[in-house]
This record gives structure tokens, sequence and C-alpha cells, in this order.
């Protein structure tokens, strides 16, 4: 043991994809060479260099993680995945269905039969067999709900009956719970017994009998305190829980602002029923970012990386026609004004601007309203003081720039009351994107829905068909 | 304890949010009627009614967990911050400090003397103390500095050295180090005569007489082995380790992948310097994406939700200004086919659904790629994959959305030349967006840059300048 040998983490993982991949071209570069020498199959798979390629990727990926199996499934497109998934799914094929993406999953089960299926789900717990539950066949679950006894049966329905994005459904059954009226050594005695802790255990619930929770008592406590003294002595009565029915985005703050690592789920009868560990909030919150990011880009979920061009397009149109009806709008507004335009085509090239200036300055409005909605930091009593300051962000701004392009306008027009009309109708537009940047957010928000989807798209919607009437409309008046 | 009284935590946090902002508007409330009968401050500040709000206040806030004062502080506005900041900052400044974020943080850091930063500073561990520096004034660092130990000096001074987003800025110092050649008994004592374990304590770092890392001993083992067996015996040789100039980066991807809590920082000579927690790296996700979305939006930081509109100009000017130069360039190009658009002024209200659909295309082709990058999925083998991929997707999209828009067109403006004009434009522009979607972000990787800074700006105004170039291109050849 004089030197030990410490996995330098991330630069493994990628150089793991790389040693992959090539194996995966040496294996292909035999298949081809065979393939153009017209060899029968056959032959191909008894040949020794090709077994040899094999017998070597299969031992790297032995050696792997799941996660980081995960990880290169993720990123090989679809031939290539399911070759390696045929190496790996037999002893790990759960663990690694649980690590990939939603996506990447989709095409791994769709690559398996029944039988691949319950084996790979007969390696999980109960709580993670519910998280597959969505993405396997009716027959698959209902076999597997027979194969079980009945407590794990009744987790398993109980946690596939929480809605997503509750703590009911994010929740694990992998409690360690004890009496208060016992001694510390004692306890010391029992995980002994045990023999092992499940992951992520840096605290011990304490329950009654009936299985109502307690308290709790810290893997912390347990070991710097005097083995005489009983569980009751030194558990914290007051700990941070939570209910199957509150919402994981709320549990998922709570993880982060009390720096937990696991916390009891109770029911409404005090009654422990489960466990939150940090792991799964953190898998929680990037996947919730990542939704956000994606469905303000318009793509309505998670595309795998090597999807067919065909599932891409599915994924991604209802974003393109929501966006080419608002740009059919816009473009119907400037219709109107045709008239105008063709008196004076320079509004033809000045209208972007307008649209443009009042999208960009709307939607940082919007973010900023939106993160502080997410933070629940917006209140009857602040809204007022927040308008009022968009406002004047926005008053100084349209003076700042509609000054500076109106100026541009009227040099290369030669026309000042061109550069006015185009002063006051970015004001106008800038105006109108801070009142709408404030407003659709917390519309949506009182609505109950998630004011981080769709508000990006309303408000460049408005900005861009109100910065054209706004513009074309000023410059119909005062110039025509 | 028949009764156990559980915080139901996000509840509580939004209700103590709501006490505190109804003490305030009492205490204002007392303020202004003073204030309107013109009696002296002298009085006011004796008034019974007064002291009594706010010892109500200070009881309130004292009963609170620091993270939630933060989250209180940072939904506040300005004057009642401080308000609130002058009741805990004595006791708990220095913890609040770091809860807080950036912007709100300076401007509690600006309402302090040196006395007062002194004190907060006083009240935290080095590491954490490494993340205020670049806050506080040079004054105040060079006399904390003076007061700390050499070991703690060294290492203060080791932790602001190293790059903001390495693992040697995230680190702290709190470990718990082991010899291998103890009983885990030996062990379980010493922990018991440390008396307190550091926060996110799951495992114990062995290490030689030289500090040099040998392994680690998880609290799970060192739980459920025979405490008669040696260290070295039941620890793990073969562990997650971090250098301390990895990037944060790799290191919280690292955590999630793994499912780790602590880890320990080797330096290049395999000698234990620091460990990394799962809270912190948790925060460091949450600050990396709140500052994505952020710079997508055109935010150039996080701005305090009540910043003077002063400041928030200042923070958003950036963006506006680039903005309104990709604008006037696109503006420009229009310009060069004025004479086109006085011919036939429906160009005028077709030309921005062109550009609309080509922004929002590439914005969802950008959006795949830099997910992958940031994930390492992308390589030379797989990059021509993806970009036939996306062209094919970029042509499919073209043909039914060119389609459609075309048809309409003709209908509308009783011209199939024109409808047809649409379908060629909107292709194009779809094709030059699938192109650049991919090219621009592998493009700023390979400078070394975030490609989830300034990509979305640079696409749109590539399709929004090249939608309307190829549009009235299309038109002047074909049409006029």
């Amino acid at each position: 043991m004089a030197e030990t040998e410490q996995t330098k983490v991330q630069e493994s993982v990628q150089e793991s994809l790389q040693q992959v991949i090539d194996l995966l071209q040496k294996h292909q570069l035999v298949e081809e060479l065979v393939h153009k020498q017209d060899m029968p199959r056959h032959d191909l798979i008894e040949s020794l260099v090709h077994k040899q390629n094999l017998t070597t990727l299969q031992k790297k990926l032995d050696e792997l993680h799941s996660a980081d199996v995960a990880y290169i499934l993720e990123a090989l497109p679809l031939e290539q995945r399911l070759l390696v998934w045929d190496l790996v799914k037999v002893e790990r094929g759960g663990d690694i269905l649980l690590e990939v993406s939603d996506a990447v999953r989709e095409s791994l089960i769709a690559s398996m039969d029944r039988h691949e299926l319950l084996a790979a789900a007969e390696q999980l717990d109960t709580d993670e067999i519910a998280d597959l539950a969505p993405d396997l066949p009716h027959d698959v679950m209902s076999e597997l709900l027979e194969s079980l006894d009945s407590q794990n049966r009744a987790r398993l329905q109980s946690a596939m009956s929480f809605p997503e994005d509750t703590v009911g459904s994010l929740m694990d059954f992998d409690m360690v719970t004890i009496r208060d009226d016992i001694t510390l050594e004692v306890v010391l005695r029992y995980l002994r017994r045990l023999g092992e802790l499940p992951g992520h255990t840096d605290k011990l619930f304490v329950v009654d009998r009936d299985d109502n929770f307690k308290g709790i008592l810290s893997l912390k406590r347990l070991l710097t305190h005097d083995p005489e003294v009983s569980v009751a002595a030194v558990m914290a009565e007051e700990a941070v829980t939570f209910h199957p029915d509150d919402e994981a985005d709320e549990a998922a703050q709570a993880f982060e602002r009390y720096d937990l690592v696991s916390a009891p789920v109770v029911d409404k009868n005090s009654k422990l029923v489960g466990r939150l560990t940090v792991d799964v909030m953190m898998d929680f919150i990037r996947e919730e970012t990542d939704n956000e990011a994606l469905s303000i880009a318009g793509l309505r979920e998670e595309e795998d990386l090597f999807a067919t061009a065909w599932r891409s397009i599915q994924n991604r149109w209802t974003w393109l026609a929501i966006n080419l009806v608002t740009a059919f709008i816009a473009s119907r507004v400037i219709g109107v004004f045709e008239g105008s335009i063709e008196k004076i085509v320079a509004l033809a090239a000045l209208m972007p601007i307008v649209a443009g200036i009042g999208g960009n300055s709307g939607n940082q409005t919007l973010t900023m309203i939106v993160r502080a909605l997410a933070l629940g930091q917006i209140h009857s009593d602040n809204v007022r003081k927040l308008f009022l300051k968009e406002l004047k962000v926005s008053l100084v701004n349209g003076l700042i720039w509609g000054g500076i392009i109106g100026l541009v306008a009227w040099l290369l027009y030669h026309s000042p009351a061109l550069g006015v009309v185009m002063i006051g109708a970015i004001m106008l537009n800038l105006l109108l994107a801070a009142l709408m940047g404030v407003m659709i957010p917390i519309f949506m928000h009182k609505l109950g829905r998630d004011p981080a989807v769709g508000s990006s798209v309303m408000i460049t919607a408005v900005t861009d068909s109100g910065g054209f009437f706004i513009f074309l409309g000023l410059a119909t008046i005062f110039l025509i």
C-alpha cells in the first residue's frame, strides 16, 4: 500500500469514453472489412480479432461506475450505444437505466424484451422502480407488482401515486430507525449487526412503536457522545421534515438552505413514511434548471443528442409553431401600415430596431422577476416598488438608446422628424417591455403556472407587434 | 416529549418573512406618525411602542436560521433591509454575509464600518473568510490576516490564491484525519474526545505522518465493522479525489455522478490539503446555472431585486448596446434593399417572419449543442453526424413551415411567386440557423470560452441579418 492509486475523476471518465470509442471503432473496422470481403457473418462472429475487441471492451466497461457507463451511453450514437448496452445490461441494467437521461432511457428500454426488463427491475429498490415505472410497458409493471411482497408492493404503489415533482415521488424507503429509550451503545451494536447502512445515511430516525416520528439522531452525535447515554438525551426533536405532498421544488430549496444530507418524510399523522437524500435533490435541481433552459430555447423536452431527425422535429415543432403565429401577427401589424411604408421606405429598415431593443429589455426585466418569484421574494407590498423601478430604468434607457438611434436615423435619412419619432417609439416600447416584463410572470404565477416557461415568447411577441405598431403608428401620425 | 414540534420548512420561512414585514410596517407606521406630529426624534426612540416593536422583531430574528435571515434580507427593500441587518449583524453577521447573494452582500458590507466587518469575519472559518475576501476593503483584509495564526494565515492566502471556479477556491479545511495502523475502537474513542465533527463529515481521511493521503474510512464502515479491526483493513484506498486546481465545474459533475457527500482534495505530491462538501457544490451548481440564465437574458450579473434604477441600468447596458449594434446591422441590410421594398411593400411585412423563425430554430439547435458540450459529449467523431442531423431537421422544418407561410403569403398577396420566394428564404435561413447553431458553440468552446454566454445573441444576429438578406435578395432577383 505504499502507492495509493487515486482516481482523478473527470479525466478518467473522459478517457474511458475515448477508450470505448476507440474499441468500438476497431470493432467496426473489422465488421466493415468482413462486410467488404463478403465473408459470411457467422465466420465473423467466430473471428478471433472480433471476439478479442469485444472482450477488451467488456472488461473496460466492467471496471466503470454505473454512472460512467450511463455517461458513455449518452455520448454514443444509437448503433454503438446498443452495442455497449448489450454488454452491460444483464448485470447492471437497472442501475444504469436509473442514471441515463429520459430520452436515452427510452432508446435503451425499446431495445429490451420483457425478460430483460424484469431482470433489470429486480435489481432495484422499490423507490427506484417507481422512477422507471413511467417508461416501462404495462405488462412488465404488472408482473413486477405481483412479484413483490405486500410491504414493497404497497410502497411502490404509493410512490407511483404521488404526482411528479412532489416529495412523495422523490423519497426512498431506506430509513434506519431506532427507539429513544435505548443507549447509544445499543445503537452502535444494532448498526454493527445491520452490517451495512444505506447511502447518504447521516442521521438515524427516532420513532415510537407505531412508527411515529419523534426526532433524529445524527451520526455525528452518535459518534461524539458517551455510549452510556440514552438516545432520548442526545437526539434532536426539532428537525427539518417534509410531507409526501410537499412540492419537490421547495424541498430542494430547503436542502440548499439548511445544507441537509438526508431528511425524514412524515405523513399527516406524523408517521415516518420515507426519506429524502441530497443526491436525489441535486439531480432534481439539475433536471429542473435543465428543463427551464430547454423550454426557454423552445425545446419541449430533453433531446437525445443522437435522436433521429424525425424525433427532433417532433420535439421542436410546438415552439416553432407558436413562434410562427406570433411572427405572423407582427407581420399583419406591419401590413396595416403598408401605405406608410410605401411613402417612407426607411420605416421598413428602422422598425426591427425598435422591436429588437424592446424584446431584449423586456427579457432582462422578465428574468429578474421570474427569479424573484421562484425565490418567493415578491409580495403585494413590493410589487409597486418594482414596477416603479423598472419603469424608471426603461425611461432612462429609452432616453439614452432612443437618443443615439434617433440621432443616427436623422443623420442617415436627413430627417430630424424621423429621429424624433424613433426616440419616442423606442421609449414607449421600452416602457411597454418593462410593464409586460413585470406583469406577465406575476400573472402566470397567480394562475399557478411556471412563469419561466413561455413568458419569454410572450414578451417578445408583445414587444415585436407592439414595437411595430408604436413606431409605424407614430410615423403615420407625424410624418405622413 | 409527547408532541414533537416539527418545522414545516418552506411554510415557515415564508411565514417568517411575512411576520418580519408586518413588524417592519408597524415600526414604520409609528415613525411616520411621529414624523407627522413633529415629535422630536429623541422622544420617538424612547417611545414604548417603538421599542416594543423592535424587541419583537429582534426576538423573531434570533429564532431564525442564518440562511432564513439571509433570505429575508434579500426580499426586503434597502431601507428595511438595513434596519433588520442592524439587529442581527453583531452576533451572526459573518454567517449571514456568507449566505446572501453577491449583490445583497455588497449592500450590507457598504453599511458596516471596519470594526463591524472585523467582528463579523472573526466568526468565520478560514475558507469562509476567503469567500468574503473579494468584497472586503483592503485594510480590513490586511488586519484580518495579521490576526490569524500562521497555519490559518497560510491557508487563507492559499485559498485566496486559487482562481474562482477551481476546487481550491471552494474547498474547506475541516478534515478529520486518522492513521491506518489504529483500530476502529481507537478511532471511535478519538471522535468522542473530539466532541464535535465538522458538518458533512461522512468519511474520515486516512493519512500518514506526513499528511500524505492514503484512503478514506466512511462513517458507515466505521459503524458497521468490528471495533477490533484496524483502519487499514476496512478503509477504501481507491477514492474519488480532487486537485486544488481542478475545475469546480468538473468536480460538481463528479459529485452528482458519484453521489458524494464529501471528498478529499490532494495536491500534486498526494498530500491532503482540503476537503470538498456537497453543500458547497450544490451552491456552486445553483450559482452557475443562475448566472447562465442571467447571461442568456442579457444581465451582466445577479441583480439585487431592490437595487437602485441606476445600478440596474449599469448592469444591463452592455447587452442592450450589443443588441442595438446587431439590430442596426440588420437594419442596414434592409436599407440596401429599400428599392425593392418600395416596389413590393409586402416584403416589409413578411421579412420579420423569415428572421424570427430562423432565430427560434437556431436557438433550439444551439441549446442542444451547448448542453452536450457542457457534458463533454461532443467529439470530433460525432460532429459530422450532428451537423447532418441538424441540417436534415432544418430542411424538413423549412419545407413544412416555409410551405405553410408561403401558402399564406400567396393567398394574402395573390402572388404565387412571392409564396415560392418565401419558402425558399425560410428554408435557406433555417439551414443557416442549423449551421450556426452547431458551429458557434463549438467554435467558442475551442477558443476556451463558455459557449452558453453570448452564443444566443450571436445566432440571433446572424439569423436576423441573414434572414433579411436572403429574403430580400431572393425577392430582388426573382420578383423585381
